[in-house]
């Protein structure tokens, strides 16, 4: 999830002081892993590979280290896996006293395409500004130079923009200082036998890892920030990997620190140089807060965080409900309101009465422990919503959900509202089944929805099912080489991207890292 | 003087640590002052305006930092006069909370073309390096930056190339702190009455206020190194202004710190991260060692710097003795063995030999007070040179010196000759004079050469023409609107650029800072 298209003029956004302490006491500690190159790479245009262009190796990493470079030239370095983390250099000239400053230009890379494809003819329209360059003047030789952002890549250009007639430049180190906040010390072991989800599995996990820093981040390469949806499910992967449970309290509280006026959560919280909510609200990630927190607590038993988020949680229940109409249909409408998937012609009615009643169920696992009072209420409501679900919404000649005013059918509104436990189990495999039968012209364009998917075949008890669909989803992308998975990918259309390029597509995703929490928790 | 030509394979280089640990101890105190933008400005294209350029006036300094930039927008600042320093700015979003990096890129120029004319465009021979440039990308705003590289500028260009299209930026501060190791608190005032002549000084001492740091450099923006012919000039303007004679004292220990292998001194020392002679060496700068050393000391009667240097200064002697052949005459080469003027046609063997009298006569001085067994020996060589001189290179035919197997009549010839006192008082006042009637094909280029022009002029008692020398020369740039005297000046083509690009002239040299001691000195 990575950006918003609304911007409220003049909202009211209220602090929580106290709360934002709290979030603040518990940023977390950082690990550090030097990351070395471990060869020298040439990009050759190939048709059959992701995005067009093979690595072909061309030289050691020590030989690397023995080369004089000239101006003009340049080099690709590729570190063998997606790292996140700080590059330090050294350098030297060779030759005369150099009496020019040296000129570097960085270039990194999550993918080949985006040390290949020059980043001038860009023109998507996300901010240029995340296309990860630097360049670098070097005044004093030898020098050391710590480059101050953090950047995100497996492959790493330098170009040899300028020295002078009189010295050619050597590097005599260079490594990432990466970093995370997750710490495989403790990893528990993933125990399946199949080869091929163990190694999703992996890249699940990196995937995770590189997106733990001071808080979630969606994707480390773009965006670099805190969403609900995102968190939502790498808290989820986290449960069953790394266990970081502080970092998502920490999660919970900043959503909590900073309100809208009526007290609706954002959809995504910016951290630094302070905490503030985004002016960016949607119906769905609101109420994500809601199952963040169930899941939270039901792992941790922290019913101190659960007593004084409870009251925030709740208030996203009452605002989602204003929404219904007295049909007990969620009210739908033109802008962006709801998120679900990135898709642009997906009506989103449909799929956010499948969240809502999801979140119903989730508020009713706590009222019942801890507020009991509110269980009737809640317990009326879902039956409610569920009715009129099948009231309004179903239509009985297509055999799927429709959604909105022009009766739309896709993917994304059958598996919520299977989520949401909308009519009977068999009704709801069948439901499945006719999606992969009948595919809706709507499909599902992310690993964010292709995770509701399989959420739901598990739901239903459809293990093999949901096995098949993370092999042939998840595993196509390792098939692809991917180090940590994708943001985005449509097997029919690999260089998909809803910015515009592929180039500032995010390629170690956070909402992409759920295979461990299939594998690790129902495929064993 | 900033460019080497030649690179020498295998030169055995001494360390002289104990000298060096002196030149070490002499680090000046640096002062800062903070320049603040004086106005916005529009470039605008003026065929009457040096460069082409005209700067118009669009906006006050306080009405841009009111200024909300949209991607794409750019601004050019004033400064109002020439600065050496380190940019600091700070940084605000207007609009939402900023979902992505700002991207801004910073143009600095001495002249108003290097932040209009695209540097992509630049095809000279010194290194682009040196043209002033950075991009930056912010991830965190607000934010205060301070720019890490020292920059030369009187005008900022700011290219917002990047923001999103949820916010705007806003400076909310910018300056440049300055920085300068002479302390102008002191500066005797300049008592000329001639208004245009304190305007000149005005310039020359800005000039050399901004050539002055660690040491005295040969100009800020490009090359930023102590040079052995610019020093010479600097120390001269030094004593009758900021009367830094430390500073003096520390380059010319920088120089006796690392010599070659028979203690030949390089042209130019790099001081950072250490100190290390270049591996150019030049037959005139070399000699320049004894000519410094005696004017420090006759200025500051040191004699323990004397004593501990002479013999170096010596050594600069015999070495260049050893070049005078049978004839009396210095040997001719077509290498860059002599730097005389940047001219691509002169032949410098008539300039050099002019030098080396000239030098002579300085280590005479120097002889006769602390060393005088050496004072017959000079008297000696001198006498040779001369005579040499008038019985080799004079060409009664036209009147003029003449050099090299060409026999090549140049104005460098003349004035070298004269200021080494070859010829009566009368013959050189001839000479001088011949020079404006019969001007030869190889005429001067650079104020460097035209300080020894003046130079000569002075030693022949012709000071009306001297001054009336400065106010065409330097006068003219002044009125061309310098704030600091260039590097490069031809009245007849102000965009000559030896280097391939008027660029990359140094618009703030220190070889042009002479007036001031002419001024303060001899026209008083």
């Amino acid at each position: 999830m990575s950006q918003a298209l609304q911007q409220n003029g003049h909202l009211k956004m209220v602090r929580h002081p106290q709360i934002q302490a709290k979030a603040q006491a518990l940023i977390p500690e950082i690990y550090h892993h030097d990351i070395f190159p471990q060869a020298i790479v040439r990009a050759e245009q190939d048709g059959q590979q992701i995005h067009g262009w093979r690595a072909e190796v061309v030289n050691t990493s020590e030989k690397f280290f023995q080369q004089d470079f000239f101006q003009g030239e340049h080099v690709i370095i590729d570190f063998g896996q997606h790292c996140v983390g700080f590059l330090e250099f050294a350098c030297e000239a060779v030759g005369s006293p150099p009496d020019a400053p040296a000129h570097l230009q960085f270039i990194f890379g999550e993918t080949l395409a985006e040390v290949v494809e020059p980043f001038s003819e860009y023109s998507g329209w996300l901010s240029s500004s995340w296309l990860q360059q630097q360049d670098c003047y070097l005044d004093e030789l030898p020098q050391r130079t710590r480059l101050p952002r953090r950047y995100c890549c497996r492959y790493l250009r330098i170009n040899i923009v300028a020295l002078s007639r009189k010295f050619q430049l050597r590097f005599t180190a260079l490594k990432l200082d990466t970093v995370t906040s997750a710490s495989l010390a403790d990893l528990p072991p993933c125990t399946t036998s199949d080869p091929q989800l163990k190694r999703i599995d992996d890249v699940a996990v990196h995937t995770l890892k590189n997106c733990m820093h001071d808080v979630f981040e969606d994707g480390p390469k773009r965006d670099r920030r805190l969403w609900l949806g995102d968190l939502r499910l790498q808290a989820l992967v986290n449960d069953v990997t790394v266990k970081n449970y502080d970092l998502v309290k920490r999660c919970l509280y900043l959503f909590a620190a900073m309100t809208r006026e009526d007290g609706m959560v954002s959809a995504n919280i910016f951290v630094k140089p302070q905490v503030i909510a985004d002016d960016t609200f949607l119906f769905d990630y609101a109420l994500f807060f809601v199952d963040v927190l169930q899941e939270y607590v039901a792992v941790t038993d922290d019913s101190e965080t659960l007593a004084e988020l409870w009251p925030v949680a709740w208030r996203q229940i009452e605002l989602a409900l204003e929404r219904v109409a007295e049909n007990g249909i969620v009210r739908d409408s033109n802008d962006w309101w709801s998120f679900i998937d990135w898709h642009q012609d997906l009506n989103k009615q449909a799929a956010s009465q499948g969240v809502l009643i999801y979140c119903l169920n989730k508020a009713l696992l706590i009222a019942r422990q801890y507020d009991p009072t509110k269980s009737d209420f809640l317990e009326h409501q879902i039956s409610r919503l569920k009715a009129a679900a099948l009231r309004k919404l179903w239509d009985p000649q297509s055999g799927f959900f429709t959604s909105g005013d022009s009766r739309q059918i896709s993917c994304a509104s059958q598996v919520w509202l299977v989520l949401a436990d909308v009519g009977t189990l068999e009704s709801q495999q069948q439901l499945l089944a006719r999606i992969k039968s009948h595919p809706p012209e709507i499909q599902m364009n992310t690993p964010y929805m292709m995770h509701h998917y399989v959420a739901a075949l598990l739901h239903v008890n459809e293990i093999e099912q949901a096995t098949r669909e993370i092999k042939r989803y998840w595993g196509a992308m390792v098939e692809y080489g991917a180090d940590t998975f994708w943001e985005l990918f449509d097997p029919q259309q690999p260089d998909f991207s809803p910015y515009g390029s592929k180039l500032i597509n995010s390629y170690c995703h956070a909402w992409s890292c759920t295979p461990s929490w299939f594998i690790r928790k129902y495929l064993l």
